[in-house]
């Protein structure tokens, strides 16, 4: 890490490309003027943007490729088009060889994923990749994870999960022991989830002093923000987060179709109208853009592919975050505390494998 | 089935027993004047507030027992404690033996599954019981199954879910063949949900009269009501319904808090009152109180546990609905029509059998 946060931005990915990627870079800027970007991208697209602003462009570099992955490729597809030259690909490339600190595309999640675990590779020791998602709460925020990376985990997986969100946790709400809760059912007796039950017992009785592990919690805990960490396997986390964003939509459509019923309601929304935009705040789902690839041997940062210039810069800051604070390390050392296989350096080669 | 709908009651099951559970059916009665009951439980608190209610008294039996089976009762404690005499297991003896066309209880969830299974049975041919939930949605209500009967399901249980959640919509709904959809996480190619994949070629390639499957669908679709029956094992079933529950409290809270934060808002509160109530109304979880459990040779509705009167008459109403309109036989009929194994009237006894 030097001075400065080196950000690999996929200009192409999201519905809206450059278009959102490039402002979205500059609110980040504005907010953290020790970063700088590397667009990948179609130079023919990007660089006027770039150009255009005079704060972004001496921070600024391009990596020019046309070749692009598209939202609705499934990742057998990107990889066989994109791998090597699209500008998904060369954006994590740039992460891997550390020509930057973070990568951040807001293209398609399964190709994203595919394409990190073959370019970026796994940390050593670390099995399996989560997502992990921000989730708002009524204290703060809390982080959830697997929001979908892979379905079903064993109880060392989901420790794996337990140590790494924590780590997340550590830098993103900067408290040295953030609190830890399994996802359960709350019916008693059930069988099927030994996997979970596993997993508690060995976060119960190992020792992990960079996480403070609170047991089980249920679905609807995790809006009340009872622990800072949430883990779970990511089909049942996936269908959490959809859900919950489902139920937020929901509401707020009552809510609007309530309001605008009748005339009293419509003066009474104008004087409310703070409280309104109190609670719209609070919803909006740009302040918490971006889901953080975990596992990996690099930060590689998923944005909502429909999000606008404000999400962007969201996702930015929390590439910035994870990057700056350096996540890796935060990882690496919540393994080793807590005397769990500790993700070491590669060990040395085998002799002929030095040779080759 | 007689003229009247006849329904046991489990008197004493929920955080308030009787002085919820006789209110409750006094006012499901004066909606369907047609119901019958049989209250369980201790009769010295029962008798009263019966008398009191000259409406009920006259369609009230009660069947007098001092075992009750505790709200946090573990379900092998509640067996043994509670198995032939506590007021759940003989509300469910009389659904059982047809004493009965339903039975209620608010008591606890995993006591009340494991009785219902040992006492009522499950269906010939049905391997596993599901809970199915009603699920306020934009476009009215869906039903969601299993919430958390069991934990895990093969392709064939997650068929059998989506014939029995048809069946119950059929009723619920009024509707010939209610659309069906499989819970699954959006990113394609995903490994480990073969059996979701299994179970949407069986009901693609099967002949499925009496539903209209629709595919998958994600988390975000259920409060949508893109479909009327979503099939999802219990363990992410448990999790969408505990979630959705935690992000409507949580976006209650945010509201409220952000209403009365100044005297500018809290005057459009009262002008936009009428605003509020509708959508009070609509997020009243007592509306659509009363899960039902699926797959048993009987009718079985668990209430939740803290409901009020209000909110225990509209699980009343379920079983009343479900029992007048023959939930077990439409879903025989789903079975039979849909050419699945149709779960029979049990067959011939061994000739070892009948003479015993």
């Amino acid at each position: 890490m030097t001075d400065t946060v080196r950000i690999a931005l996929d200009a192409m990915g999201g519905d809206h490309g450059p278009s959102v990627v490039v402002p979205g870079a500059s609110i980040a800027l504005s907010r953290k003027p020790d970063l700088r970007f590397l667009f990948v991208g179609d130079e023919a697209q990007i660089r006027p943007l770039v150009d255009a602003d005079p704060t972004l462009k001496p921070v600024s570099e391009i990596l020019h490729t046309t070749v692009t992955v598209a939202m609705d490729d499934k990742p057998s597809v990107a990889l066989r088009k994109g791998r090597y030259k699209s500008s998904m690909w060369l954006a994590l490339e740039a992460a891997k060889t550390r020509k930057a600190d973070a990568a951040i595309s807001a293209g398609n999640t399964g190709a994203l994923m595919a394409m990190s675990r073959l370019c970026v590779r796994m940390m050593p020791n670390v099995d399996r990749p989560a997502i992990a998602a921000i989730w708002p709460t009524t204290r703060g925020e809390s982080i959830v994870l697997d929001v979908g990376a892979t379905i079903g985990a064993d109880a060392r997986q989901l420790v794996d999960f337990a140590v790494m969100g924590a780590a997340m946790a550590r830098i993103l709400f900067d408290i040295e022991r953030p609190t830890v809760g399994l996802l359960n059912v709350g019916v008693e007796e059930v069988k099927g989830v030994e996997e979970v039950k596993e997993a508690a017992r060995l976060l119960r009785e190992g020792h992990f002093p960079a996480l403070d592990f609170r047991g089980f919690i249920e679905g609807d805990d995790i809006g009340k923000g009872t622990v800072d960490v949430v883990v779970t396997e990511g089909f049942s986390g996936n269908i959490a987060l959809k859900t919950a964003e489902g139920t937020a939509k929901q509401i707020g459509e009552y809510l609007r179709s309530a309001i605008t019923r009748t005339f009293l309601s419509k003066v009474g929304y104008v004087l409310a109208k703070h409280a309104f935009d109190t609670l719209r705040e609070k919803m909006d789902p740009r302040k918490v853009n971006g889901g953080v690839f975990l596992g990996l041997d690099g930060v590689v940062i998923k944005s909502h592919g429909g999000t606008d210039a404000e999400g962007f810069a969201s996702a930015v800051e929390l590439g910035y975050d994870m990057a700056r604070y350096d996540l890796e390390e935060k990882i690496r050392e919540g393994f080793a505390q807590d005397g769990a296989a500790a993700p070491d350096a590669p060990s040395e080669p085998a002799l002929a494998g030095a040779a080759s």
